[in-house]
Parts: structure tokens; sequence; C-alpha cells
């Protein structure tokens, strides 16, 4: 059965964008046995808001939410290009994420909620991950979180 | 053989907490083929010390050191609801050490040892794992230590 | 065939050190199927120059981007250590790439290009990775990069 998940974006108004292609020598993923992994992708989309900011310093929890989902939705973007086809994920095995924190900021976890809350409207049970979820001092270009994946494939 | 790493913790009057259950929408391990993710643990117990702070500011390395090792039993609490028996680990393969930490901190290795001591105490060789440890900004709740793993099972 | 890559790296002028023992109680990789994980490598070397400082504070990007690359030749010495021979190297699956820095600092991607490009230099398009690039609050000993890896081999 192919399209399914793609069938579920579009039912949520998800349109995925083109996967980002890296800004370095490195590669966006790399399928290796039925591990795929994700470069961390940060919440930037043509044409899309400044998910720029430090929590608890100048961007609030709902908005650094809807940045976390934007790293998800980038996150499949590449699963997309890489499996050609999105219902060839077994499971989300992991994620990492890293949000953008004043030293005295504590709500990391609802954060990066909007990543995992979307994985799991667009992949159902197959969304359900591990992960942590820290705060860190600065990450690339200003943006407030930035999230890596690891998915078991079929 | 089964129990041998349960009858050791007794040895070492570790008493294995209920398994946490995640504070939102993901999943505390996942087993994929022989290994076991475990998502990132906090080194907080029900009826336990409170083990938040920055290290390098309210925290000493002492106290952190605890904390990473209960960091570390609510590691092996998880391992031990998704496998069943402790003894079906083959090796704990990797661990991630986030250390709330001041700017100027620069002992992150003798937190994560409380982590990385437990695990060898446990588990004998099948303990010995890689490992990163790094000062993070903040962390959940306000906690010291942040650590997520990954075991090879049999 | 063996012994193309550490021809290469004579070639690029690299000596590989010592694989650094750790120092803890953990080791320094663990090879487990055909994954070799790698634990967070310092650019620490012995002789060799003193990589500490924070990004946006006081340690420039191009001093880090060296510092980055001295991560990677740390990486292939534990890789040689691990394997023998780096030629069974298949693919450099993943960097995790920690830079010490200020708040404001936002170009962690330029830094860890340092290691990236090494690889990519030294393996060719088996160097070729996905990674992530965060800003940490602090690192081990004051250093300005932690990096580990994992990579398939044959």
């Amino acid at each position: 059965m192919t399209g399914v998940i793609e069938a579920k974006l579009t039912e949520l108004g998800v349109e995925l964008p083109d996967a980002a292609a890296p800004a370095a020598n490195y590669v966006p993923f790399h399928l290796s046995g039925n591990q795929l992994f994700v470069s961390g992708q940060l919440p930037l989309m043509a044409g899309g808001p400044d998910f720029k900011g430090t929590l608890g310093t100048d961007i609030d929890v709902d908005t650094a939410q809807q940045a976390a989902r934007a790293c998800a939705i980038n996150i499949l973007a590449q699963a997309k290009a890489a499996l050609g086809d999105l219902d060839r994920i077994a499971q989300c095995l992991r994620l990492g994420g890293f949000v953008n924190s004043a030293p005295d900021f504590i709500d990391h976890p609802k954060v990066v909620n909007g990543a995992s809350d979307f994985l799991v409207e667009a992949l159902g049970d197959k969304g359900r991950h591990t992960r942590f979820a820290v705060g860190v001092a600065s990450l690339p270009f200003g943006v407030a979180v930035e999230i890596d994946a690891l998915f078991a494939v079929e």
C-alpha cells in the first residue's frame, strides 16, 4: 500500500516542502540496512514564518511548538526524499530535540511535543518515538529548535 | 540464565522504580531488531531527592553524580519494562549525557561517571558503553542531568 | 584492499595519534553488528594546540574549525583502533557536533564543517554523513568542540 501517509498529510493540510539541501559537506539522510538517519532539521521553510529566538527570553512555548512541528515536517520531507514513499516507514525510533533556551527555562518537553504530536498525527503509532529534549545555549541561524531523527524502514 | 542482574542490583541495594511514563506523546523505549532505544531519563524518583540545579552555580559535582546515577537507574527500569529480564542485555552501546551547566563548568565527565560507574557495577562488562558528556543551558524541570541510552539485546 | 585510507591520510599530512584512552569508566568505541559507535572526541592531542574557548566569546570560527578537524582525526584514530584497517569503513553514518557557544552565536554549521570537510577529504564519499550541529553551554576541560560518530563497517 502506498500513499497512505501522504494522504493523511493532505488531510492535515500539510504540504511537504522540497527537502532542504544541507548547508555544507554532509548529507541530509543515510539509509543503512533498515535504518534511516536524518540530519538535524531546522524550522526554516520557504515563505514560512521566522522561528528564531530563545525560550525564556524572546519566543514563547506556543510559537516554539510550531517551530518544532516545522522541524518534524522537514524531517518527513527528508524521509520522502530518501524513501520515495513515506509508507515505507516502519517506525520513528528516536528524535533528538535541541531547544534554544535561557538557563532558567524548564519546559523543553512542551516545546518538543510540537514535533512529537505532529509525527503521531501523521504516522499514527508508527510515529511514536523515543526522544530526548534538552536546552542548548544557541542554534544555527538563531532558530528556536533543531531536531534530528532515526527511523526503522521496511 | 535469568535474574542475575536483578540479584546484583539487590546486592547493590538498588530497587528499580516503576518505569516512568513519558510526559508527552512519545514512548520510553523502542526495541528494534537487536537494539533497545531508551528515551532521555531524568533523575526523578518517587520519594527520592530533588536533583535540580546547574553545575557551577548551585549543585556540586558529588550531588550531580548521584543525579546521573539516578538517571541510569531509571534507564535500567525502562530496560526491564522493555525486556522483562535485564539479563537479555548484551551490551550497553551508548549513553548521551547532558549536564545542566554554567558556561565556565568543565567537569562534565565526572558528573556522567555517576551513571557510567553504576552501569558497570550493575552489568559488569556489559555495562561498558561509549558516551558523550556535554554541558547544556537548561534541562526539563530544572534537573541537573538527563541521559539517554542505547543497548544491544539478545 | 587495505591501507588506502591511511595512504590518503599520509598524503593529507595527517598522522593519526594514539587513540585516546577514555577519562573514566566507559569505552572509546563499540563494534556491534555492522555499526561502530565512537565516544565523543575532544580536540586534544599530545603536543597539539590548545583548542579551548567559547564561540562568540574568546575563540573564532577559523580556529574552532581546526578544533572540529582535530575531533575528527581523533575519531579516525579510534576507528583504526577498533577496526585495524580504516578501509573497513563502509560509511560514516552520523556525527553529533557540540559547539561550546555563547547565546548569540549562530555559525555552528561552519564550525562543524571542519570535521565534515576533513572526513570527506580522508574517506571520500564514505565520509559523507548525517549530522547535527548545536551550541552547548560548556564542554569538558573547556574545549571548543566535542564530536561523536557512528560508522557502518564491512
